[in-house]
């Protein structure tokens, strides 16, 4: 591991992202809003939409290629845009064998070359990316089905925001021991017994990032990041229907490291198709040591079983809870939840599914409302909220792949009960082809097996449960063991009851989710914010890892001691 | 998970151990020489030993009863001390699933008195075991076969030590986040985005720590404590063989929760039959979330294949190395290499057992010797330190077990290979009963395969090989593929040459073992010092996490956050 060859560039981009670093690392302590990435649109120029809408066109069609990657020659291809419109991006194949070898070999100048440079390049990365987050919203639009403006944001600097978070944690991980350090142990009369002792970071191997369908940079980036900032090759294995975003992360990525002296196959991408198995293979080889998963349950308990040999974070399914009591903002309420279970047709792995409406009522400013007012109530504030096409559509996005499609289909035709609202199709004015529906809300009752199958099971899309319970102590209890049983990335409350708060605080602080209390503005269960709120806890089944903390980063590297007299 | 009932005993601990606690985090950070636990017999009093001796013969036949934790009325027994003396304690046994209940329900208010009051306890329970070093030494000795002084010094203050780093590491990694945080974000014109966050550590659930023949306090301390502080209950399964040390700290620890209020359930012991299964049945139990453990590498294998619901903390076996290249202080090396290969009769994970010594020749200020004269010499310093077999017991200690004693038998009867130095048993003047037998020196050969199979498994125990190999750099490699292929939890060098040295540390950092280099004072590659240097590293086979650094706390706890707007 013999030091790299210096790059002016490295001490370069030390220097113009030392203050960013700095920033980045005063707010994971602080916890205060702060990034560096503007998550407003105009703020990346006047022609920036256009450019990145142009950019993305020239990508349309083309053959993706990255220079300098092994390839078998073949070429995948298989995106398709929730939109209709025609990608036809093909992507370079290659062996597990090829990848892995190459992955191997670029390792040791980047290990060698130190945390300080090692976050540098990631800044330089990131910013690079920020840079061209128009032509990312497109990427991640038409492979997510997230709506222009949510794409950019989500896609765009929240993603970013959550990679240099990762960075940060995993610099302070790395410099929390000296380089080095002396250590003088008195000995009574004789001379002290004198040493000096030095730290090296040393990373792990290779690291394997599993992209998701519905979030592959804003879930991607963390596990990227956190490993390629510890010294680790990183494999970038992007969702069958969610390539594009990472293709152009991976690209960057590799541009940023040759024009600092690094070996560009530290980052690699591996594409394969839809219902390939390429992810299991890579999984279980010798040299991948970590693995970053976010998707379905079933492969991410697969992951934790049989990659024995790699530290495996995983994001898999879990079922999102809002247990309402009472409120003071009845209208804000229901404004917020409306928008919460709208944004993104509910396919975020933190939308709320189940609502637990008390049988004996919600208390509010205007009154005491019954389950069935609360729900018609609810359904109302969705359907105003959805009323207008065009405005539906920029809150809902498009559905994202056929499965969750079907399971508009199955509410639509009351498989999971009756409903309070039915999906609605609708018509996108820029799109024709896209497939847009608005939620369905169904009705059920905690105390009826049938309908506890029903909403206990994550039914992962555009589809709510307004569950009746006989009251807020029960809806607390289900809160608890929903969250136990099923996992959960977030859980929601509302009241203004002492006791039912600190009842919702101690289940949630004991069934090990994040909860947010009386939410009736502009911030969104759904929705949480880098530098500030963890996103899952890894305290219960639905993610054994958090984003960030410390345990996020700390197992991707180790450290070796030299000692010597000094 | 309701706050606890406050008691005084906690302010009044969190307040007495304050100056500690803060000491040990700037110890961690300098890694400079640091204790409060004094290693020098003396400093506990004139009648310090003579008290530990009288507590020590008060627990000799007798039943070690641990109030208020379950039991099924069996007794366990089957300690034998190396030294002959006859032990006679038996221990109270009890089924896993009354364990396991019994420290699921001790667990809330533990996990409810936060990082502050749980560190101030821990460190209450590590002064009063500090207090009782000299019992402890006893019944370390008799257990682990450590000579008096090393048993009081690693079995008592080294390991208080390195109780009180996992501490430090945990209590610092649970208050990285704030308690509360305010969070505002500006909306342009409008009003800003405002909340107010808090941040709760909870615990994972029941840890289960699983003990050693040789270190029961010193590879035990790290786990327990590190799993205690960050708020979950510890079961403490100790080596059949050496039960008592890893009692006496149930007890304490049992002793010092009850008194400041919390259930003492929260620390148990599960004692078991040489051969006994418990520690297989507690490993796989839903409720264990942590397990460390030190000992063969197959258990340890079949933990981390088989315990995939918890975080497995492993140190299992290496092969350790020492490259012999070059010295300006021959005689030094040799002193100090025999001293290494002696203490504890090699009985510590960290003793070396290959010494890699080129055919070309060590070139140092007695001019070049060649293989035959450095082996001839190491056996005649190894000879020199223990001919007098006073001394030779004080360096040696005993025998810890049969299996280790066979090794020396096979060593002796050439089984390994030419002999350079035969064993020789030596007579305890104090314990006429003792097994103590000096180490073996073994001639092998690196490009022979019959010497390669023999110096290339772990052979535990005083059986050390000096392997001729061709060249210098031979050796590098040879020690990089070792600890690549066997792990290691050591590595030493010998070498006035800078490229050598250089390679040196290339070869660990690459094969991820700490070096020790020139050792030729009174600091040895085997030992290592809490708030200084790492023990392991977690990065080759012979251990998975290292004492101590972050990725030993990070993963016992996680962090649930609560949001309201402020």
């Amino acid at each position: 591991m013999a030091a790299a060859t210096p790059n002016p560039l490295v001490a370069e981009l030390i220097d113009r992202h030392q203050e960013t670093l700095d920033r980045a690392l005063a707010a994971i302590e602080s916890r205060d809003y702060w990034t560096p990435y503007p998550e407003f649109p105009k703020a990346y120029g006047e022609t920036g939409a256009a450019d990145g809408q142009a950019a993305f066109d020239a990508l349309l069609g083309s053959v993706f290629r990255i220079e300098g990657q092994p390839t078998n020659g073949d070429l995948v291809s298989g995106e398709a845009s929730p939109y209709g419109i025609e990608l036809g991006v093909s992507y370079p194949h290659a062996e597990a064998d090829e990848l892995i070898a190459a992955l191997e070999a670029a390792r040791p100048g980047w290990a060698a070359a130190g945390p300080a440079a090692r976050a540098a390049v990631c800044l330089e990365i990131l910013g690079r990316i920020n840079a061209r987050s128009h032509e990312f919203a497109q990427a991640v639009m038409h492979t997510t089905g997230q709506a222009y403006g949510m794409a950019f944001q989500a896609g765009g600097p929240h993603a970013q925001d959550r990679g240099l978070e990762a960075v940060a944690y995993a610099y302070a991980e790395q410099v929390r021991l000296p380089k080095s350090a002396n250590w003088t142990k008195p000995q009574g009369k004789r001379d002290p017994l004198s040493m000096v002792k030095e730290f090296t970071v040393v990373p792990r191997g290779t690291a394997l990032m599993i992209g998701c369908n519905t979030f592959p940079t804003w879930n991607g980036y963390p596990g990227l990041f956190a490993s390629l900032a510890t010294g680790n090759s990183v494999l970038v294995k992007p969702h069958p229907r969610a390539v594009l975003p990472l293709a152009l992360t991976v690209r960057i990525a590799r541009e940023v490291l040759t024009e600092a002296g690094f070996d560009p196959n530290l980052v690699c991408l591996a594409v394969e198709h839809e219902g390939g198995t390429i992810a299991a293979t890579l999984a279980v080889r010798p040299e991948v040591k970590m693995i970053d998963y976010t998707g379905s349950t079933g492969f991410g308990d697969w992951l934790e079983d049989n990659a024995r040999q790699a530290q495996v974070y995983t994001e898999k399914a879990g079922v999102n809870t809002v247990v309402l009591d009472s409120t003071d903002n009845y209208r804000g309420m229901l404004g917020n939840l409306a928008f919460a279970l709208s944004l993104y047709s509910g396919q975020m792995c933190t939308t709320p599914q189940n609502l637990l409406i008390p049988r004996t009522g919600v208390r509010t400013d205007e009154g005491s409302k019954s389950y069935d007012e609360v729900v018609a109530d609810l359904a109302g504030a969705i359907d105003g909220l959805l009323g207008d096409d065009a405005r539906a559509a920029a809150v809902l996005g498009a559905v994202v792949n056929p499965g969750v499609l079907q399971r508009s289909v199955a509410a639509a035709g009351g498989e999971y009960g009756e409903l309070a609202l039915a999906p609605r199709v609708v018509a996108s004015p820029e799109f024709p082809g896209a497939t847009i529906r608005t939620p369905a809300l169904v009705k059920a009752d905690a105390d009826k097996p049938d309908d506890r199958t029903a909403f206990l099971g994550e039914c992962f899309g555009p589809v709510a449960f307004a569950v009746a319970v006989e009251s807020t102590e029960a809806a607390v209890e289900l809160l608890r063991r929903t969250v136990r049983e099923q996992g959960a990335m977030t859980a929601g409350g509302y009241t203004v009851d002492e006791g039912v708060e600190d009842a919702l605080v101690a289940a949630c602080l004991d069934a090990g989710v994040s909860l947010s209390l009386n939410l009736t503005g502009g911030v969104y269960v759904n929705q949480t914010a880098a530098f500030s709120d963890l996103h899952g806890t890894g305290a219960n089944p639905a993610a054994n890892a958090a984003y960030c903390d410390g345990a996020f980063v700390a197992s991707r590297f180790r450290t070796v001691e030299v000692r010597r007299h000094g």
